[in-house]
């Protein structure tokens, strides 16, 4: 089995998310990183790429997408790794000649071009994988397989919330900087970078889809042009309900990412900072603490954990998975296999509501908090 | 120092808050139980009385507010733990002939009931203790001396929730059926038995009003007339923003009140099952685990309590603190000194603002969770 | 049903347990304080009494068992709070003239003193109860009886501990001060200060005996005379092992008395600090939390439970139900009736077994932790 | 920067613990393995080299180690993931031909080999890495850091404890049959296996050296040839005590590594299951959480993190800070520069330590747990 080459766009020296896509790409060692445009400065992106051993640095990505689709050994897939709003223009030049794109979250800033890169999509040969990388983890894969399974029987209340605090105040280094500017992040703040992550979640576990949403989001930082605390009320298909809280300026929080459905015959619970935990309860029943591959933990958390219980993994071993997942599926297609039904990764459509999902928040929150739908 | 002669409506034999009153006026000896009028069954609060060997032992609330206002050594004061739609008639009895009430929430059935009672008390020289008893944990106290001296700056997010279980099937028996029932306990259900208690908690540990919210209320169990789950947003005095859920169909969770407030300095927690630990985390600051009398407790939580940390206090002795600060306003009263400035109890017009809150929440949910101010 | 009546040794102003035995008396109502020698000192012993509003009050205990036994209406009872070296003086006078005692641990501040105690006790008509406190736990009894009826299986390891920290530097406070001094606390210092507690404790939950036991004791304090740390392992009768931990020099430990019981079955875990909560494993299971009248608890625990689960009941709660098992032993003697099997209370036999313990432990670590039999 | 090219001694399909080694390899991307010896059967050696697409596969480590020599671009590093009985002549062939060699714990399974073997790296001019890998853990660094710098006084108490239940019953699956097997593992069961982690974390997090011990070793369960749960009393160097328990019998823990150190100025508290997180208390202020990379951890711990706080990283980065501890070791030898004295490994020093400890409780406990210097 030979290793997926694999291209890099953005995740230059000083980037946080690129670093991670990158060990989260080796852990399993399906993936070979040999090329990359790692920043749109030319002398940083040679410096990047040399400081990673690449073995062909591009300065620009559309060159790099033309250049690899030649190339007989080219990549065959490409980590989109880059400030929200390069994602669109970069994805389309790779999905057009056929090569793979993973692709980092939100799929967009703006939802224009959430439905044009749908389209480039659906145009393509290639596979697109958005790593909400939340779904790697393997008690979240428990959750929704318990759920699935009618554990909890229907669903009536979802609480979802990531609170974070590192925006409290008014910041000004490079991770700050562009997640705060709505020309590089998009309309959404905090909706955008966590609170997408946690609506997500919340339909990935639940298998579920929010058909409306009314918003009210502040930005209490003063001078802050994009929301930092988003509050969320959210109505699901079927009839369950739900709230949504997101926020950076909430102190004592790092990422505090926590979903909790409730269903007629239990509720679960799951928090991203203990991710080895699910807690389960059956109405009527003590409480159960499921740990990661340890007893009550089933096939589809069993199936990307990696060692014992009670050897923590982390956030990385869930990024690792959304990575392997992909190489399921790339290795699929190289070899014309159907894809085995366990394999499960988030996709340009589940991108789509992302950006959605920002878009409802934006212009619900514009209303004084209106019921709008997705 | 002679014991406060005090007594009680409702609370006969199979009720549970009424036990739950007469511990906590027992815990510190302040008040001792003479009189009741324990059930609105003759036998039944004839038997109730003999049980609890009380001296006068009444069939009806009023005779008994009659006849111990003429008492040389008639009660000082009266506990009301019937149904919400008692407290109205039964308080003003006692308040028009001066015997000081100590009354469960919510204060009231019905908004107008709530209006009247506070002039009912405007017009009495009694006192009028509501016994929103969660205010009575020392680490409550402690978390709000720490907002009101400005530990966590200027206040932007409160989250608030109490999540229970037990009427997550259709009960039936005593406790859950007048609780399910408008005509007994209003036109909240959720909101009504524990939405309030949220509601206070936030409103007295910020020392914050809230102004208006927006509340998506349900019935998830066919055929229950009142709402089982409440999801509200809220917007307080000043600009912050909050969220309240109150469910009692959430599996997994028994009395799982718990409040988050957030400051531009820093953020606190609090949890009623877990009820001596506050954290706090000075923003930029590791989180810091602050216990009742323990190091980094203050005057606020230690005033209120009893014995060295690590040894836990409970419900029963912060119910038993509003009863302590019920005694303190009363022998205020009997010797005609000034009350302390510590003492703090809720008032009635924290009552009525907790059936104005959850009028809201029901004029705002059926109109679509519209925002209504309160 | 008329309350006890009841008398105290002990417990005058500025005293920390004597305030905890008066509210654990009244909490359920059983007794009624009326007599008391508060203090060996006697204007404190008389301002004490007139503080509580005690009907008759003594500067002596003698004077006070000799006078109340020959009132009509004397006391039935009393309780014993002094420090540990006047226990089995004030002990006896009352058992010799038939009034029950309620008494402190340890027994005595020597193993002669237990024995003889022990005679005392066994010549007298009155009941013997021991505040071993945290039998009366709720989740405690729920873990003995768990244990008792086989769901965990035969033991093979326990594991107990009572670390605090209040003792790290030299302190000169008063309830420091007699604590620390052999000739009024006894040879033991932590071993016997709450060594005793850890040591019963597990005995409790187990239903086994210690047979012998190796211990290192130390002083870390400069200039202490008696041990505030204790490392002791454990020989169970039936061959289970075991290790007790008491330190009083443990920063960040308030009174972290925690037990861990493991069978060839399943494990339980019971931890002071958050005592509502029983953790429960059979092995190859996930973890259960039973809480205190939640689902799962059973009979034992629900019969000492005032309230619903999710409100903690504290310690003050758990000490009650060693005053409400006295009141159902003492009622039990006044009608002539047989106790109910499910009373349980600390006896003196398990009091002089917890002194047997400390002797034990000074001997074991004066022979450099040699092994020595109970 | 090439990678380090690395061989492997063991860790062929089935087994457990070779898996984490080459993930651990991996993560830093400063290691390639090229070579393997993975089975001491030669089809199955051929089969997994082939699995994970080795270059160089051999069915013997001696033959690896004699040809790797020779090789021009051979293996400059080995690591040894066998079972306990062959680390020694494993180790010794690559010693001595000047291959660094990285291993796996405890160091031999007989002080005798652990002896010769430190002889063998003293005669070698190769590195040598014992992965005990818990000392990887940034918050482990994080509390040797604290304990170095003085923040917690003169360290009193140290209580350490490792224990699991995953042989609670007779297991015969391949990991737990040569664990229980005198002639593989060893004369330490327990004691061997995680016993080592627990008294080597001791050492490492405060700086001392146990000076002598007493144990008392069981077997619980029937036919088992070594112990499966150990308690021990520790003395070190300079008058700390401290208690060591380790167990694979205790139903509920799956890795439940835990140390807890108390000096005369504060206590820190730490375990391996939620490895992130790190809780210290100043003597006389509260309880403080800090967590990897948060606000409150140091230089040490910063130095090991890879992402962001509250994105927990787990065993498998701890794990990857020994290797990559190891690469910067390794590199610093190749450019014959100095290494920084920031990093830190386990030594082959700690391994004799570790063997000493086996040795010295197993001679404590046949003695009936006399007290035996290491």
């Amino acid at each position: 089995m030979t290793r997926i080459r694999l291209g890099m766009v953005g995740g230059g020296n000083d980037a946080f998310i690129g670093g991670v896509h990158r060990i989260a790409a080796r852990i399993d060692d399906r993936f070979e990183l040999v090329a990359g445009a790692l920043s749109s400065t030319p002398e940083k992106a040679q410096a990047s790429g040399q400081a990673l051993g690449l073995e062909r640095i591009y300065d620009d990505f559309k060159q790099m997408a033309i250049r690899e689709a030649r190339l007989k050994n080219g990549i065959e897939a490409v980590s989109i790794v880059t400030p929200n709003h390069v994602h669109y223009a970069a994805a389309r030049e790779f999905l057009k000649r056929g090569i793979h794109v993973i692709c980092d979250k939100p799929l967009t800033s703006t939802l224009a071009d959430a439905k044009k890169l749908v389209k480039a999509a659906e145009a393509s040969d290639a596979l697109f994988v958005l790593t909400h990388n939340y779904t790697g983890y393997p008690m979240v894969r428990q959750a929704r397989e318990m759920i699935a399974s009618g554990q909890i029987g229907n669903i009536r209340v979802v609480q979802v919330e990531y609170p974070q605090d590192w925006l409290t105040q008014n910041e000004t280094f490079k991770q700050a900087e562009w997640r705060t500017d709505p020309a590089r992040s998009g309309a959404g703040g905090s909706t955008g970078d966590i609170g997408t992550h946690a609506h997500n979640l919340a339909c990935f576990v639940t298998g579920l889809r929010v058909e409306s949403l009314a918003a009210d989001l502040d930005a209490f930082v003063p001078g802050r042009q994009v929301d930092d605390n988003g509050h969320v009320m959210l109505r699901f298909e079927g009839g369950a309900k739900g709230m949504l809280w997101c926020s950076q300026v909430a102190p004592g929080n790092e990422n505090a990412l926590r979903v909790r459905v409730y269903g007629d015959k239990g509720g679960l619970e799951w928090a991203q900072e203990d991710p080895n935990y699910l807690w389960y309860t059956p109405f009527g029943e003590p409480k159960r603490l499921i740990t990661r591959n340890g007893s009550g933990a089933g096939d589809a958390a069993g199936r990307v954990s990696r060692i014992p219980p009670g050897h923590p993994e982390g956030y990385l071993e869930g990024f690792a998975n959304i990575y392997t997942e992909a190489a399921n599926a790339i290795e699929a297609r190289r070899a014309g296999t159907e894809l085995d039904n366990a394999v499960m990764y988030p996709t340009i459509q589940d991108g789509l509501r992302g950006v959605q999902f920002i878009d409802a928040c934006v212009r619900s929150s514009q209303r004084n908090a209106a019921w709008v739908t997705l």
